[in-house]
């Protein structure tokens, strides 16, 4: 480029400050180079709209603002190929790219930081980043959810056992049960979108904390970037990062539901239950075991809320009792905000693709109700079609359940003899009473809204899609 | 009442299932009666929704629901008259009532609990709490909304410093600092009604965890309770606690601004400060320094971010990994919950209570703009205008800010005799120059949208009033 | 008493700095007499000592020494007899001692808070209160390490399966398991012993933050309380809150154990596994489903891990960036504390009961090895001593297993014939093999310190016997 | 080499038993190499402890011995010299080094991980790694320790306003403020030795779970690498993590007391406070603000204490309720303690040239005493000396203070004849009570031990350094 100038030597308005060059050391302990160059394309989308507006404003002239994008671009593509000469001595990813451009275009490229701090520049760019991360994080959930529902369509009618307390409840279906992380991650899903309107606010403008004393045009700057909003006070633009605390509980909460899943994949696939098979691809042996198959990703999965859980308390420990506006405490925002973002992308992007090939063992589960008494609230159920108060009915099963262990049956196997001696009150509809508790009538029987009977999960799956579909 | 009934010694239904007496032991460690009691008057509401759709249903006769419903208000009263007998071996809040509602009325009593379970019970109960405790809360909140602006609206060109890093800035106004509170506490306002939507989710009828095998109608319980929305899933209608870490989460962060709210106000109660004076009621004095005029209750609000960032990691922790659907870990979420509600709200009312009361101690707060060079920004920009790249301004002007600190000058201070020297560059307009560094010129030149110029606050004060009447 | 004396109208410290009343909010939002009563007894015992010392230095006569003796002594009987009146106008539990000091005698009362300050007398309370609590939790950590070791000892010969990534990996003992809980809570218990020699340090003397002008003497009041140490500096001595973090992490590590072993005993309790059953009078049943027999204490005491890692978090935020001496905000330690002490004692408690009465279902946990190929390392290893490098015999194993799954047996099942095919290199000694792969061989062959078999398992008993008996 | 040999192609234990290979996607998220390489050396002395054993017990020859040794001194070399070559297919550190000793060794290679396991290696690993950083801390703690004696001699009278609640309470001198942190840091030096014990204990032996079948010696291996105990349960040993939370626990403390020492020095900075001056070096300034002298480090310093909190909490929430022995959740413990590590070891670097670097502004911290009052306690004590009970002593001091700020003083400032007047009671002696308020005589006053008088100081100094030289 003709007018790219070599002003290195020129350009460091640190020394200008401070008679004493900066130690070695503060450099490293206060730059953020390192982590904070991750945030460069959206830095320079920002600066160019911001250049824009200067031209608009006549802050700076039309010579000025066609150096600096022209240059802007030609450093953006620099980055992107790698090619980009980070320097821990320009600190930032802000001044790094500043640096190349007044090396590349002088003058012009002095004139680019008027009416803008590094306060309002820097939450500028998170802003831009935070969006376009929640974004495919959000595609993500959306993927999720419809491999959650194809796995689910296939199990409608795969029975196995429900747990409360970890001990056998009642028979609920395969399809029933991955639907209830259907609703997890799609609550997941609309808190992002909660999020969202909060992070589409524009600081540009604050400048330091106090706002800019050039005549500028912030809600240009809002329009070109795509923001929803102006942040209305300076002090607070500068200052606010309850916009990552915001998000990084929402990642928490997805987290959590991640590990409730992995725990219990975890489980099943203990030889005890023997519930579901993974394919090998996703798991591993043992270095001393040869015999392992080892599901090494799920607990990984589970064990990475640890870290997301403690990202989320750097933050709101961080903030706590900050004066405002601005302190450099405010840095250590970024490296919680990435890490939590990388390991929810990686952690759903490997969940999704276990969920699309989870094998149900269907023999296994529905062996495994043949203990447990899984239809005993049906037949507390039943009793009290035939009039008798729901409390006595329950205890009249609980008898039924002891007679039952004692002569070491299930009660859903008991014959009508037997069930007749169990319970001595209940002396006709025997027939219908054994009908009622097999397994395969309790599950049909819930069959209201939310209920576990193959014909509302098709409806569950149906208000499902739909609900994707409009978001 | 003609129909009570005292069945006590028939009422147990423990003991059907278990040879062995509850240990004293056990129910001490397990009962939660001692806590959930607070849920009374939500579990009786939801009790009584439920017993219309189980008559509308023909599940129970209409003797039963009036026997019921009257009961239950009878109840209600005792409750609230504290004439309840709270019984620890009954466990928890719904067997309390539960076991006093058979009391009264015998075998129709022991029909209200069929159809659901205590799984979906407690869940609604906590809903139903949360959405009150949401209300409240945010009705405490736009109280602070509307004094944060009468405060404000008193101290629109109330000059004091700004600071980032601790350090003098530039001068803003008290007015425009209190706004950057408003801010925050109304997107603690925002998030609370994001949270509304998914609190007012119905999980009555999801039973134990699989749905019941009733023909109920959970839509009539929907209506008659103001919910929005039923579950779609049974099992994780009884296992989500979301809405209640999520708001942990949003309290946590109205907490944080307390706490940054607290923090500054103690500084400026501080003889080197002075900025402000509270009334000696929120105050304190010492045990053993007579002289003291201590801010207790600013260091309490501050420190009790500490108890409600701990509440949330309770929940979260106490979600990691649990399997489907409902365990009685799930019991532990309510002190938690209850503790942090009782804290905000006890803090958000007196800190309410001190925005009202706080003294600006002007002079203090204008004086301390003699030292800090607040106006070296506008210098800088002054220079700009004057054709010189902002780089080189700021450069230019830092020479000018080690001329003033040499010869013992806040650079506002400057004659154009001093400037000069301080800025060889700046040969004219040293009259103009001098006079955009006056502190009360930097405070109103900051003049766009979220700007602290006086102008900028009113209309910001005006703009948030429209969003309170909106909300 | 005789010198009884009413002075209640002329005792209020309060009054005499502030013309206003302190409001009543105030006082309910400052005044922590509601839970740090706790620390009466306490404050009692410090001021004898306290007292002791003034008289002995001659700060106080012989006559106002007595007075305040037995004075404190009745106060003490009445509140150990529930007789004494907290009032929270006397705001915390100091005051309220030495507001009922003077209503009994007068001037000789006002005299005892000479020479201190309520920073440096709580910091002593709280301090002679954790110490008795230490005791009290190591006592119980003692009666557990006992339990297990009974447990175990009747267990030496039990064998189940050993997990890794919840796979079968080895057979171990079920005494084994119990003596890795030894391990942990004999951590704990040490740890507990580590922390006492910094709980023993008195902070008395140190006054408000600076020390007293008082010609007194820390070492007599330290010997009468038992300290070992006097603090070293008083600013800190006043505001170091770091014995109570330590012990708050020592708990929640406790916890954690805790949270690892009833995770492990509700799967056993699974029908799945079967491997454990428990007294009834340690589970509740279901309010809808008889049958069920739930592990509620055990769910419960996972779910306390919540509250008690709440609770360090919770101090460690108070504590953050707190500036010296003491702040309210220090204020805020003692319910975190005292909750956490009173979770962890319940809980150690009830645990230790459970494994007093835990019952292995020894056919369960034997059986359950029939499946897993838990021998495969011990095939490994046999062919590491007849002459494979271990890397090798590791794959050749691996295809064992291959095989075995795909004849559908358990590899310490196959025949010679079967177990040829399987590793063909394997040409001899396919009968000494065959034998080392039996389960019972391959418990007893970890025969090295710390190992899972029944010799090891016996020594370590011994030794665990000693480090008790050593403490 | 002579006997390097490729062999590559045939090392690959995974195939072996996994039909499918494994997804890229699956070895990057369960790869550890990324971070665990940082304890190849440790892995590589552990290594060599085991081969020697291993020999010594016949189990490998001495061919095999010196095999491996020279090749793990190669393979060292190559790792120190960046010359060794990481592989993500390898997954971790240990399969890295083993698969680079194969290909130099071939089958003497394959031998070295008998009677051993990941399981037990990492256990190992971590302990001599962490060990390791223990005593690097523990250097940095003592240069700390000294700095701050040194600082503080320089200041033994240099007085200073102490406060309590943020407000003026006592004079102190910055040197017994300096000792307050010293006592601080040192507790965090005690802790570290405390750990270090449950530390040095060695896993190595305990294999996948259940221990060796192999005869070994694991004393020989807990002498070569000078660790004091062996584990004594082989579950135990593999699945602790409890020094781990230990150590991030007493890392937490120390945290906490930066975050405190550079809240402290941040205000103190602060122009209103002007108490102290950093050297330039040590700070940055602003992009926008060309006056500013911003304490970045002490920020950042403050700030850290979010990820070394998430970190601690990061590891609890790994462990919670995490079944026995060994699982893949475990792998998540190394980047959160390597990060507070890290994080800690570079701030007590910083900090503790700081701590070398502080000039404390003497006539500011003195003049500030000019207001405050803070000689109220030595008048209320003085009165005591007259025979005024202290309650009332206190009382009469508040009127005093009262009349003082009525009339725009100071309470040290007052004549005689004010005095009288603030005080009618005091009759005689007006002129030693004016004596004692002096603020030097304050500060001398309070000569018990622990206490600010200079003469207290230099005792406590004086034993600071025996404390050090006795560790």
């Amino acid at each position: 480029m003709a007018n790219k100038k070599k002003s290195n030597n020129n350009y460091s308005w640190h020394s200008q400050r401070f008679n004493q060059s900066i130690a070695q050391q503060t450099l490293q302990y206060t730059a953020s180079i390192k982590f904070d160059k991750r945030l460069a394309l959206f830095d320079i989308e920002a600066s160019i709209a911001h250049a824009n507006m200067l031209f608009a404003k006549k802050i700076i002239t039309k010579k000025d603002l066609d150096l600096i994008k022209s240059a802007l671009i030609e450093i953006k593509d620099e980055i992107i190929e790698a090619k980009f000469n980070w320097r821990i001595e320009d600190e930032d990813v802000h001044m790094n790219i500043e640096r190349r451009l007044i090396e590349k275009i002088g003058d012009s490229g002095r004139k680019l930081h008027t009416a803008r701090s590094r306060n309002d520049q820097v939450a500028t760019d998170v802003r831009l980043y935070l969006r376009y991360e929640i974004d495919e994080i959000t595609m993500q959930l959306i993927q999720l959810h419809i491999t959650i529902i194809r796995t689910a369509e296939k199990n409608i009618n795969t029975i196995m056992p429900g747990y409360t307390h970890m001990q056998i409840a009642q028979p609920i279906t395969f399809a029933h049960y991955l639907m209830a992380y259907f609703e997890m991650f799609y609550r997941d899903h609309q808190r992002l979108a909660d999020i969202r309107k909060r992070v589409y606010v524009l600081p540009l403008g604050a400048a330091a904390l106090a706002g800019s004393s050039f005549n500028i045009d912030r809600k240009m700057i809002m329009k070109e970037l795509n923001f929803s909003n102006l942040s209305e006070n300076s002090l607070d633009a500068v200052s606010d990062r309850d916009f990552i605390i915001e998000f990084l509980s929402a990642i928490a909460i997805t987290s959590m539901h991640i590990s409730r899943l992995a725990e219990e994949l975890i489980l099943w696939m203990n030889p005890q239950f023997g519930y579901i098979s993974l394919p090998d691809k996703f798991c591993t042996t043992s270095s001393i075991m040869p015999q392992k198959k080892n599901p090494d990703i799920l607990e990984l999965a589970r064990a990475k809320t640890g870290r997301i859980y403690g990202n989320l308390l750097a933050l709101l420990t961080i903030m706590k009792s900050q004066p405002l506006a601005y302190n450099s405490d405010n840095q250590e925002d970024k490296e919680s905000l990435f890490d939590s973002i990388d390991t929810i992308k990686n952690t759903l992007s490997i969940i999704t693709k276990i969920i699309k090939e989870v094998t149900p063992n269907k023999q296994k589960m529905l062996s495994a109700l043949k203990f447990g008494h899984a239809g005993a609230t049906d037949l507390a159920d039943f009793l009290v079609t035939k009039g008798i108060a729901f409390r006595k009915a329950h205890g009249m099963v609980a008898q039924a359940v002891n007679f039952s262990e004692k002569i070491g049956k299930d009660l859903s196997n008991l014959t009508s003899q037997e069930l007749k001696k169990a319970i001595p009150d209940l002396k006709k509809d025997l027939a219908t009473a054994i009908e009622k508790i097999k397994i395969e009538n309790v599950v049909n029987a819930r069959n209201n809204i939310g209920g576990t009977s193959p014909n509302q999960v098709k409806h569950a799956i149906a208000r499902a899609k739909k609900r994707i579909a409009n978001k």
